[in-house]
């Protein structure tokens, strides 16, 4: 696999601070945990920076020992030759904070007690998670990055930092984003939280980790499931076929659709802690690039960089509508913005079922981005 | 209130048979709860039959005593001088068998054990329900229909209704109907289904009636009120309002939207039998007028009547595309097929929210209906 990074490792910063949150309160001392491919030029100017989604990690590319059967979640776009490629850019992703990994989250120790801090963790915005992150990137000295770019909860993070931090951000590329999540977002968050808070085993919070409120967790993420794909997929992918362990009319009997969501739903409690999902859900519901400014138009003013934006045809979760009013407001302000809706039956998954349908734009916008900011 | 068919009551027939069931069981004997507006005309051919959808009930026009507060759940439809004008038509309403309200299902008694059928109740497909229908039809004497109308399951009965009986069929209006239900609906009641489960007072449905899973109801219900909206009838409503009680930050802090399922999924638990709800999400996850023929083109070409047809633009549960499916089939199989696609906000409830889009093309449609089969 010659376009592979190879062989990578999770490193881990450790920040002395009091970090004050959107919402007034301090958190710290923090870690961030991340992930870089590549290297830094000598002008420290080479920097890409890969945001992630809800469930995701540092973990963006490469393997972790030979015997990883996966790489990282954005390993096909991050690479020798690639579209994000390693041989140009120096590729950083890290954790976002209230993540359960690596970076400071529900499960790390409250300083205050000695012991995790579960519920007492204070509910986050997406803006403070880049307020952390930019904690990271003065850490490895880069004073300009030659890009933010993420899918879903990736792409706000790239628009809070291109409008808080524009002096150091030299492009962004958010895909399948939104300036503010919508009421049917909401909902189905919604759905997913009481899922959990339903579980008995949830104990608001106080689950032991070995133990946690797996049904309710297992049930939420497949709400998820279902928003992140679209009608036409589900038809692509199970129909109406009925699992041929059971009976039709068996009352317990399952659709292959139901199949999978169960089986995805398992097996996503391994692999996320419940206290963390519920916190990323309600910073993405709270989401809104226009908070604290007074308008949407004045929060958009700030960006100070040229943004290239993707939207899918059939993600019905952030809908290209959604993008569509930021983009128009920023054509408004006269700032150079390139927007693209891709036509694609994966909804809202699309960004990472079939990247090739928007590398070449990317590509290319990637190698126009101005040298200095 | 002159155009109110007044004070109605619920009536009971009893049918000593053993229904032959589309699973090859047998289900017997049978209660089915209907009540009946206006008068049987002398040649009994002056019927029109409203069936219901998934939470329905029988009651659909007037009040049961004078202190009722609402009226049925289709009284703006019902009445002297209404769409279903009772000074000329027969107006018909019967509670599906699966449901528990009246007819039977799984909170009556099973004549072998002599206790409730609960999870003994056999599986249902709306083709059952149908059968059931016409043992009510023939007991009171009827031959000809003259229109069967009804939304979301209501419509898919309104279709077997013609597919099944097309000799006593004269005119069939399906609503905000499908002609099988699509993956991603049913991954939705796999949501609901799953949200009841979960909860310990389930016992695989060996609940004691006063303890209801009520908190995994309340949630199904909560997935059902989300597929029944749309997101532009959640921004009209809701937007991204938080909860004046609630703090932002606060983690149990709730958006309107969230506050408005929590509510209306608590009132569900108090009117509707848990079981039930799962028999009859089975029944339309289960759902294919092609079930048992070779194609849809081979059920479709026994429709022998007048078609007329709604769908809804922002109905994103039984969409417009699927409607047209069946639409385009009539066409090539030279039926005559009215097709309406309304523009309407309220996604699949529009038919209950904005009937005066349709009214004046159903009157118009009614009229025209030819008086004999």
């Amino acid at each position: 696999m010659n376009d592979s990074v190879g062989l990578v490792k999770t490193e881990y910063a450790d920040f002395d601070v009091e970090l004050r949150l959107e919402s007034g309160r301090l958190l710290g001392p923090l870690t961030i945990a991340f992930e870089r491919y590549g290297q830094l030029n000598a002008a420290k100017d080479n920097v890409i920076l890969v945001t992630h989604a809800w469930t995701g990690d540092a973990h963006a590319a490469g393997v972790h020992d030979e015997e990883d059967r996966k790489p990282g979640w954005w390993d096909n776009m991050i690479g020798p030759g690639k579209v994000f490629d390693t041989d140009k850019y120096f590729v950083l992703c890290s954790n976002v904070i209230g993540s359960c990994k690596g970076s400071t989250g529900p499960t790390s120790i409250d300083p205050k007690t000695g012991r995790p801090y579960r519920l007492k963790f204070p509910s986050l915005m997406v803006r403070d998670m880049v307020r952390a992150q930019k904690l990271l990137i003065d850490h490895l000295g880069i004073t300009s990055i030659h890009a933010v770019v993420g899918g879903s909860m990736g792409a706000m993070q790239a628009i809070e930092w291109a409008i808080h931090y524009p002096e150091m951000i030299r492009a962004i590329v958010p895909i399948a984003g939104t300036g503010r999540t919508s009421p049917m977002a909401i909902a189905l968050n919604a759905l997913a939280r009481q899922a959990i808070f339903n579980d008995p085993l949830w104990k608001k919070g106080n689950y032991r980790p070995e133990h946690p409120p797996a049904d309710g967790l297992a049930l939420a993420r497949a709400v998820g499931h279902i928003s992140f794909l679209s009608d036409a997929s589900m038809w692509l992918k199970f129909g109406r076929r009925f699992s041929v362990r059971d009976g039709m009319f068996d009352f317990f009997g399952k659709f292959e659709i139901e199949r999978y969501l169960d089986y995805n739903g398992g097996n996503f409690v391994d692999r996320f802690d419940t206290n963390s999902f519920l916190y990323l859900a309600k910073a993405l519901d709270l989401y809104d690039v226009a908070w604290n400014f007074d308008s949407l138009s004045e929060a958009l003013d700030r960006l100070n960089c040229p943004s290239l934006w993707f939207a899918f045809t059939s993600d019905w979760l952030y809908t290209p509508q959604q993008t569509q009013e930021v983009v128009d407001e920023l054509r408004r302000l006269n700032k150079p913005v390139d927007y693209h809706l891709i036509e694609s039956d994966y909804g809202h998954d699309s960004f990472l079922v079939e990247p090739e349908k928007f590398i070449p734009i990317l590509q290319t916008f990637l190698a126009e981005v101005p040298r200095s900011a």
